[in-house]
Parts: C-alpha cells; structure tokens; sequence
C-alpha cells in the first residue's frame, strides 16, 4: 500500500523545505509545482492563471456573506474554477496511486482523505508569525523588498488566500488541526537534525 | 541540560497513556497526579477540592463577560485559588529542574515556557470526538454508565471545564496549536507501535 504523506504550511513557515527534505530522505516521490503542471496540462489553461486560481488570489466559489450564493472574481469563469478543481482532484488522486509520495499543499489532504489504497498522513506545518517573516527575510530573492513590515503583510496575504481557497473547496478550517495527523511548529525546530526521526513517523 | 516534554490532551484522546508509555520507553520521570499530591502538600487544603479546581470544575477566577471582573465560585475563595495556582506552579517549575520528565496537563506547557535550563518540548494530544468517546465507553470502571449519549456529554464537559482552567490562567486559548510544538491526532494512531518513533522527536 503506498504511503502518501500530504504537506500543508503556513507561509515561511518552511514547510516545503521539510516536506521535500523528508521525501529525499525517505525516497518517495515528491509533488509540489508537478500538480500544477499537470493541471495546466489537463485543462489547457495558462500557467499563470491556474497558480493564481490555486493560490487563492481573487477566486472564490462561495461568497463569504451569509447567503452562501455562488459568485466568482471577475477574471474567472465559474466553469473554469471548477474544471480546475475536477482536474486537481483527478491528477493528486493519480499520483498518490503510483507510488509513496509527499504531496505539498493543494488541499491534497482533504482530496484524498477517502481515497481507498494507500496509507495517508495528514501533515500540517506552521509557525509564530515573526519567524515566518524573518525566515522569508532571510531567504528573499533577488530585488524583493526584505521591509519587514511589507513582509509581514505578504506573509498574511498569502496565508489568507491559501485558507480561502482550501475553505471554498473543502468546507473546512485550513489549519486547523483536527484535520491532520501531525501538526509541527518550526519555531524552534532544526529542520535537518529532524527530518530523520520525522521520517521515523511515516511507516 | 533537562529534557521537559508536557502534555496536554484532550478527554478520551489517550494522551494520559501516550505520555506514560513515552516516559517509560525514555526512563524519564513521570508526573500526573504527582503534581496534584505535591500541592495537597503545599497548600494543605483538601485533595477533592484542589482537584475540582485543577479540573476547572465551579472554578473561575476571570469572569466570562466582557467586563473581565474579578469573581469566583461560591465554594471557592480566590486567595485558595491563587494559592493553588502558585503552588502548581512551584511544584512543576521544581519537578522540571529536577530531572527529564513527562509532565502531564496542569498549564505546564505555559508554567514552563520562559523557564532557563531547560529543554522544553509542548506537546497536545487530541482525537475526533468519536473515536474519544468510543476510546471512554471501552475503558470504562465498573459501575460507569456506558451510554453512548452520556459518556458524549462527559467527555465534552471535561474539555469545556479543561479549556476554562487553562484559559483563565494562561489567556490562552487551549489546544491552540500554535502554543505547542507537536500536535498528534490519535484517532488513527497505534499508540504501541509507535512510542519508539514518538520518543526520537526529543532529543
């Protein structure tokens, strides 16, 4: 039966780092950017409006009011979110029956909690706000603004897409912890010294 | 340097086992009702009574309305609750100096979190609600009442009176897992089988 370990993170929280770093050290596959791939090629859509889709950034199904009516941003077609989602389910489902992986992000946890042969572990990662930002400080790419206010604010932003779109589609809390097996905070962690006993967990 | 891990658990989730069989299996000191005697000791008030209020049972020392007055229980005095509170945490600050040790509920995961000298790991054990009520109603003592709709009350009413003792005394919000540094969902979990694995993480 394979062993499909699902990574969700809060920003900065080094939550990709971990997941990849565990599925090197196990051997398993591991799926990050793959999925959007693979949407993309399913669905013909561009790149980057598929990643803006699943990044939460202007979609929504549901209205946040209290009427529950489905709506949807002006650059998006209810169709096409939802071609989206369809193709996204069909392509984590795919991967999780080939072979033991890691998956980050993508609701995968929530895709695949019924999913009948393979042993799943919900994994969460997160961590308090001010390591987040200065680990995002820290790691900044080139000509990005390291201000560390601008990036407490983008830290937030990208947090809150990533629980809208996860909510939209799964009707649950992102983050919340009685949705996952283990839930890790990297505040204090020394994410290398731990991936070997991390690892230990998943068998 | 000590190694302190603290557990905090949901009714049911088998946090209480988890954390004994973890001490065992690492020959770490072990402290539940430990904690308890040793503030019988201290404060020479009666055990049911300190316990009542260690349960969060009638006690209340903040009220719940939006004033954040001063009040407590008919039976109880605050200078006997704000005794017991400063005995509990003298007791477990001595307790986490003393040596490595598992230290179970009691605000130690708060008592402890500023403390030098030592290495604290937080953790918080919970279950689905099912699967904690089931978890009750097998292990129930002779004489419990098994009924299904009962031990659901039980076990709700334990976490409630849990979640306000730990609240009024940290102003923090219990089971938040942000105030922890591993979180573990025992629903699935072979609790046996996976100690060995469990007991790595502190090192």
């Amino acid at each position: 039966m394979n062993i499909v370990i699902t990574v969700g993170r809060e920003f900065g929280s080094g939550g990709r780092e971990l997941a990849r770093k565990l599925a090197e050290y196990k051997g398993f596959a591991y799926y990050d950017n793959e999925v959007l791939t693979e949407i993309v090629k399913q669905t013909e859509l561009s790149e980057k409006y598929v990643n803006e889709v699943l990044e939460g950034a202007n979609s929504r199904v549901y209205s946040a009011g209290s009427e529950n009516t489905l709506s949807y941003g002006m650059d998006y077609s209810l169709t096409q979110l939802q071609e989206i989602y369809g193709a996204q389910t069909e392509v984590i489902k795919a991967l999780a029956l080939k072979s033991d992986c890691v998956i980050v992000g993508r609701c995968a946890d929530y895709i695949l909690k019924d999913v009948e042969g393979i042993q799943l572990f919900r994994v969460f990662i997160h961590a308090d706000l001010d390591a987040r930002v200065k680990r995002c400080i820290d790691r900044a790419h080139e000509g990005e603004d390291t201000n560390e206010k601008i990036m407490r604010k983008k830290v937030q932003k990208v947090d809150r897409n990533r629980a809208r779109y996860y909510e939209d589609y799964t009707l649950q809390e992102w983050g919340d912890k009685s949705n996952y097996d283990i839930c890790f905070n990297t505040t204090n962690m020394d994410i290398d010294a731990m991936i070997p006993h991390i690892a230990k967990l998943f068998e």
